[in-house]
């Protein structure tokens, strides 16, 4: 018989248990610090109608997004974001939700995009959002639970810049160069600062504004750079006035003050998000040793979600890690680290009818807490340390011979430093392996 | 505007937050059930191409599986199960696992199947397996862990039944007939029982085999019917002879009786499973108040999952959790509730510009690992306490005025009694809310 080769998609990946371990252990991180918020979970269908997800469609979305027809005919596609769904979520369950209504969704989408480093056509999102809530108290949450959830993964706070500006005080600065009926160009070509660089956002914005109004652009979008927030703050307000939004960005401003939260957060008016949909806050969170990888957490306010789909409006305040980038970022930077077994410990095997008595120990064990794995096949005991330290499991249990107590007199194996210790019982041992 | 009408598609569901919250936590438990073994998770694309996921092809699952034409012009499927995903990824990453491999793995799969009362076109599957062991220790790992992970989820061992019966043993009986060669269409017809009942199991064989040997075997699948595993299987002995098979059925025995875990072990000969590849032990997991939703988890042992992708045999032993299933029970059976919040406690909002305040406070809260919401809006505060019902939020805390102690010194109100406790501190309140 010939045999297919196995191989994945281009831009698609499979997880081995070094990294998914690691990624669960992520998602789980993340998920503790939602719900220690209240934030409750939902799911939507992997896929949808097409015309539910692409309703406004065109352009790049519509290029990348998987789509075809099913077996009834229909015209479907795989979600590419957890926007979209949300939104179409939100206008159908509409009477059955408590409003403010503080939802997280974790889960893949699909984009056929080019692979370039680090892009992949399926990816993980974890989307965090309060709906009918237009209130400062509720970007506030938004922006805590972005310093919480990046602080529970990658550690310090000397590590975490999280950048926020406001799309109203961008617009109003824009209107006093007469150029708002161009904003949502200049907008998505100053989110490109990160990537092309200070003289790549000056050639976009000259063919859309001119040189004049570039320039002044390019200006405006430095204020405040190395300056704290009230400072900054002030710059902003004496460039482009004072409004709505300076307000928030001050009640912003004192609510991570009395939460005792100030650090990590920067005002800086070259954050825009390129998406269309913000009208409020936007923010973006950068890891400082890695500068380069881009924003990990964004997010910001949008005045009418379910538009498409309702005629009431639902506005809202929402954040999404890109777990993806995130995990590569903390590969890269060494903090993550995982082998081939869940296991603190192994039972070794010599003989192959007592794998009931095995797991009886074994079971033991996990009731006080300890993971145990059972190895299964009898094998020498110098193999069974060699399987132990290759899976990264810490210590192996030598069962004792029928006359020197078996299950319940047996050896402990500390695999790193080659250690026996002799005639324990269970008790004994799983202190001495939690004590560590 | 023109609205569109939110809809999902037949044969898919949202999850509202009861219900997700549900899930997750199900997941959650059998996730930190499998660690406890040792085992590690793994995950494969959504997508892949549809060769390997059809290989073998024909018949039913290719009707039912999501295939279509990428933008790159490949031939894709949404994979359908996790088993096909597995063989491939094993072929694949051979040289890079450690045998024998304990891996797991949770992810939706996808079917166009006909939508019946409690079938989806997308639904959750857990998988556990253990590749690359042939030894009967590995087999009851499995059966083991089938038994740990549905008694985490469903309660006590008199409400579970855990059938088992080996493939080579029914092949057996069926040489002893000279009906081997139609052991295929036997095996599937026999594994209708539970839908189809006996009667209909007797029409099917009668056309497979004639009626004299269909009254045989409707005999034998009876046989050890409310007996005992070890009567049961005597009598399987008397009737089909010894083999490998029956000595294996024995050794298990054995180690379930070693490992004190022999309730819930019955020995049926009319469990098959109707897929091909099985080749030894098989199982079926009911539910012994719920019996008529057929089994939650099912699986068996398999002589050579990669030999569409291999030329390198690798057999292996595994089992499969129907998420949906299972939680459909457990719903009918009222042992699943949670409400619209994730958190035990909520701060209220009585003034705006107090929000900072309100979340280093339940930060404090957070920390001492109490869920804790902050309420966003100002509202009247029987409006709150109303919310904090609704959401089912067991206790509400309300900040003092200014010079009654404002944050540090509050009243605290449980929702249920409609009792208040004034002048509190979070350590106080902490503890009244955690020794509840």
């Amino acid at each position: 018989m010939t045999t297919i080769k196995p191989r994945v998609l281009k831009g698609f990946r499979d997880f081995l248990p070094p990294q998914e371990l690691a990624r669960r252990d992520m998602i789980e991180t993340i998920e503790r610090r939602f719900r220690s918020f209240g934030f409750v979970p939902i799911d939507t269908p992997a896929l949808e109608y097409a015309e539910i997800l692409l309703g406004k469609g065109g352009g790049e979305t519509e290029k990348q997004v998987y789509r075809f027809t099913d077996h009834g005919g229909r015209d479907v596609a795989l979600r590419f974001d957890l926007t979209v769904p949300f939104a179409r979520f939100a206008a159908e369950h509409r009477s059955g939700l408590i409003l403010p209504f503080k939802r997280y969704h974790i889960a893949k989408v699909w984009r056929g995009e080019n692979t370039q480093r680090g892009r992949y056509r399926e990816f993980t999102q974890c989307d965090f959002d309060i709906l009918g809530s237009d209130c400062a108290a509720a970007d506030f949450e938004i922006l805590l639970m972005m310093r919480c959830c990046l602080l529970s993964l990658c550690g310090t706070k000397t590590d975490l810049t999280i950048r926020l500006n406001h799309r109203g005080l961008f617009n109003r600065f824009l209107d006093s160069l007469g150029l708002r009926d161009k904003s949502a160009d200049i907008l998505r070509q100053v989110d490109k600062l990160g990537k092309t660089g200070r003289e790549g956002v000056r050639e976009l914005l000259e063919e859309t504004t001119g040189e004049r109004a570039s320039g002044k652009i390019l200006e405006y979008i430095s204020l405040g750079e190395g300056e704290d927030y009230r400072k900054a703050l002030e710059q902003l307000k004496a460039a482009a006035g004072e409004g709505e939004d300076t307000r928030r960005l001050e009640e912003l401003h004192r609510y991570m003050k009395d939460a005792g939260a100030e650090d990590c957060f920067v005002l800086d008016p070259s954050i825009t998000r390129g998406l269309d949909y913000y009208t409020g806050l936007v923010c973006e969170t950068f890891l400082n040793r890695l500068p380069g990888i881009g924003s990990v957490c964004s997010g910001g306010r949008y005045d009418n979600l379910t538009e498409l789909y309702s005629r009431e409006a639902a506005g809202g305040v929402g954040a999404s890690i890109g777990l993806d980038r995130l995990q590569a970022a903390l590969e890269e930077l060494g903090s993550v680290e995982s082998g081939f077994s869940a296991a603190a410990t192994a039972i070794a095997c010599l003989k192959a009818e007592d794998s009931g008595k095995a797991q009886a120990l074994a079971e033991g064990f996990r009731r006080r807490g300890i993971r145990c794995e059972v190895f299964l096949e009898p094998k020498k005991q110098t193999q069974q340390f060699i399987l132990a330290e290759k899976k990264g499991i810490p210590w192996v249990i030598i069962p004792g011979t029928e006359d020197a107590g078996g299950f319940d007199r047996f050896t402990l194996r500390n695999i790193a430093a080659r250690e026996n210790r002799e005639g324990l019982d269970a008790e004994t041992a799983a202190r001495i392996m939690t004590t560590r």
